[in-house]
């Protein structure tokens, strides 16, 4: 184990525990981990949170590459051991304490922070703490199930931890790793098919940086997957229908990689091409992938995806860590800073589909806040693909909480995405393609066509009165644009009665 | 002239007159044009409001590089002949029929829209009017002052009308065209630095679809620019001090180069450098090229400057036509995808700074939409470079209409760049650097130093109030949000009294 896992000899004397290895991480530390989603540290924010519960009184400044979930997040907010997070996060604790005003969070486009980090804008990279499946025979790292910022933050720390994951296969060949040059002497991204490899299969890392090496058996506690229900199928196919008549119109050829974002409804999309003939040899350039990515892999389905992590259910996760082999040649997991890199994204013209908290009749996108003012997990890379894909829409399940909330209001109450980026919506009632529409059509088609029975004749009332009471390019009552969230908040139910 | 303007011989039999080429237009269609706030036909739309006034009822569709003017977009709006106009126009007859709703009108970012017509997006591609300095040996095109998509509409449009500029010198070797690739085929943009020319000198076309050629001795119709001023000089100067404790801190290198959007604050921050010794040798990497840059180019301070088009002053144009040997190797004009591509301007760093309408206490941006409804110009190319440039600044004075308004407002009622777009907002009052910054912290610094001071206490109670009674990670009470529009809109003051 010992010398398959840490193959750099002078390495193998850092081998410490867990209690040494986190000595390097004091008060007012600025910590910058691996994890993206996947592929966190588990031992060290658990000896942080020891160290606290001992009665020691620190706090860190915590950088990932995007969420790490219940085991770094949530522990390490609920013993209150952070000052700073960035960026997205998605655990329900330290989105409270963020919400509170406890916890100082900046939430930042995901294509961009890498180079921001490299330019001291983070301040000092004091300690990175990553997760690796292997140290190699020169001494670089392999990291596990994620890329996102770590090449980076190994480059740029101080001091390093390593967790290596026992349990992980050895995963080399996954992973192509790439720095590009930083302004002004940046060159292009040498990266021209969803399938290509521009870098090393390793994390390059400078090992007289490297303090401690610790041994995990920790797994990844990854979200649980939903079954596309209904609402999720008929989302997946209207998109499916939509492609393929764009495809036949000759508006868009017929090999445009994938991108879907984060969770049930971009999984159900992803697993709307299982049964359909009209895709079958598909690229997907994406930044998170996910259990439906195996299946399509497992049908003969995809060419080649593209991830910056996989997010995969125990289950998939199983599948993938035993038959790696039957994977390792289609996927390829690269820097976040490369998967949602827009000069990539466009020149590839990747097809975005991304999940909304909201949309408003005028295809403004809130991605963010939840009735304006409460973070949810952050904006992470959907703006990187919406503002830059070859096609790209926003989808939402109609309502939530039961029906008492309209995902399609008069305006969002907050903005992460401008209309001018949004092509198309989409929601289980129906698609609306906004390019050739002006915002006033735009709002009477997403009214008709997406809004969900209960909702639209208020809605189709505020739009009336606002066309005829205000006008304008996009009519809006100010003070009554809000109408539905207020009555959300008095009366726990959006609908006009 | 004919011969050296006219330099591909067959050619020279379709020299007509406005009338006989304008018949190639009629009633539903898809025109498009040259120009991008210079650089578009004149006679043209002159000829259609002729027929429109002698009783010939039609509507045209206008697709443009961005803003024509008067000249056309005022024209043609107040004869009534435009169904349809995308993207971007500042014309205030066209703008009223728009927020009338009699013209349909779509404003997309600038960078993709050539890439959306080649792929038929926009419908078919009827006629193309181009206003050109000559016709080469071979047949094609030398624009003049501007390149806009005219490259893509020359090589779409069925039928081709070349208005040519009698009055401009020949331009030739000002313009640099490269149409890149269409997804998923297409290759890096080869542009490394801020100089480079990457295409050819003109634009190529096919000669058998010219159907008539034009002799014009009009002249482009620019906006007057005023002076810098103490507002303008002083945003000015927050701009430069903070770019040099940038550079003074190693946080930006010192020879990025520099985007300013258009207007009298843009070109009075350019002007900036004219009495500071530590930019001594600066790029420009833009969209629009003002009076400004000539003045830079004057006093040997630009190694080269590039963009979509030269807007001048009357004054400032005589200069260039008659002393341009002293400007052709500094001054580069490429197609807007090229000028404004993502790919681009994140390669080559570029410090963006684009003025906004209003801002709100999180920084977030309204571009577009006076009061959130009436539409002003157009997002234009601003998204492009706030999204994508390594230092990316709003601008704008903290007042309007004689202190009436403030630009600071509690909520934008339009959003156009998000606040995780943009990095520093800038007022004659102060500079806040939000990257480092939670949105709370962003409230209380803009508050403090960006606003005028006769808005500063109503704003602070809004905030308070909204951290106090609603918190979250970005507080707003939304049924309040807008009190200084409603303000405004019933009394013609934002100030409370």
């Amino acid at each position: 184990m010992l010398t398959e896992r840490v193959r750099f000899k002078p390495l193998q004397d850092k081998i410490t525990d867990s209690a040494t290895a986190a000595s390097h991480i004091q008060d007012g530390t600025n910590l910058f981990i691996s994890g993206f989603t996947a592929g966190y540290p588990k031992l060290i924010p658990q000896e942080l949170v020891n160290r606290s519960e001992n009665g020691e009184q620190f706090k860190i400044n915590l950088f990932a590459g995007a969420s790490t979930g219940e085991m770094v997040d949530g522990i390490l907010a609920k013993a209150d051991l952070v000052a700073w997070r960035r960026p997205y996060m998605s655990d329900k604790f330290m989105r409270n304490k963020i919400n509170q005003g406890k916890i100082a969070f900046k939430d930042d486009h995901l294509s961009q922070l890498s180079a921001n980090v490299r330019a001291g804008e983070w301040g000092r990279c004091d300690v990175a703490v990553v997760e690796a499946a292997a140290i190699t025979e020169k001494g670089h790292l392999i990291p596990t199930m994620s890329v996102g910022n770590t090449p980076t933050y190994v480059r740029e720390a101080q001091k390093i931890i390593i967790e290596i994951s026992a349990i992980s296969p050895l995963l080399e060949g996954i992973h192509d790793i790439f720095i590009p040059e930083d302004p002004p002497y940046r060159m292009p991204i040498p990266l021209y098919r969803t399938a290509d490899r521009i870098g090393k299969p390793f994390i390059e890392m400078n090992p007289d940086r490297v303090v401690a090496i610790l041994f995990s058996t920790e797994k990844d506690c990854c979200p649980i997957f939903m079954p596309p229900n209904s609402t999720s199928s008929r989302i997946a196919e209207h998109i499916l229908d939509f492609v393929r008549h764009e495809i036949n119109k000759d508006r868009i050829p017929p090999n445009l990689p994938w991108q879907a974002g984060v969770g049930d409804v971009a999984n159900a999309v992803l697993s709307g091409f299982i049964g359909d003939k009209n895709f079958d040899s598909i690229d997907i350039y994406s930044e998170v992938l996910q259990d439906s990515v195996l299946d399509l892999i497992d049908l003969g389905k995809v060419r080649a995806a593209s991830g910056s992590a996989m997010t995969l259910s125990e289950k998939a996760r199983e599948r993938f860590f035993n038959e790696i082999y039957r994977y390792r040649d289609k996927i390829v997991l690269r820097p976040v800073e490369i998967s949602n890199s827009p000069e990539v994204i466009r020149r590839l013209g990747v097809i975005a589909i991304n999940t909304a908290i909201e949309i408003d009749i005028y295809g403004q996108v809130n991605s963010t806040h939840v009735m304006g003012t409460q973070l949810m997990n952050g904006i992470g890379g959907s703006g990187d693909f919406i503002r830059n894909g070859a096609l790209t829409m926003m989808v939402t399940p109609s309502t939530a909480k039961g029906g008492m909330i309209s995902a399609i209001v008069p305006m969002v109450s907050h903005v992460d995405h401008s209309e001018h980026s949004v092509d198309v919506v989409v929601t289980e009632y129906g698609l609306v393609d906004a390019r050739p529409l002006t915002p006033r059509q735009v709002a009477e088609q997403v009214i008709k066509k997406c809004v969900h029975p209960d909702y639209r004749d208020q809605l189709w009332d505020y739009y009336q009165r606002a066309a005829r009471e205000r006008g304008g390019h996009e009519p809006h009552i100010l003070e009554k644009a809000f109408f539905m969230h207020q009555l959300f908040m008095e009366k726990g139910d959006m609908r006009v009665r």
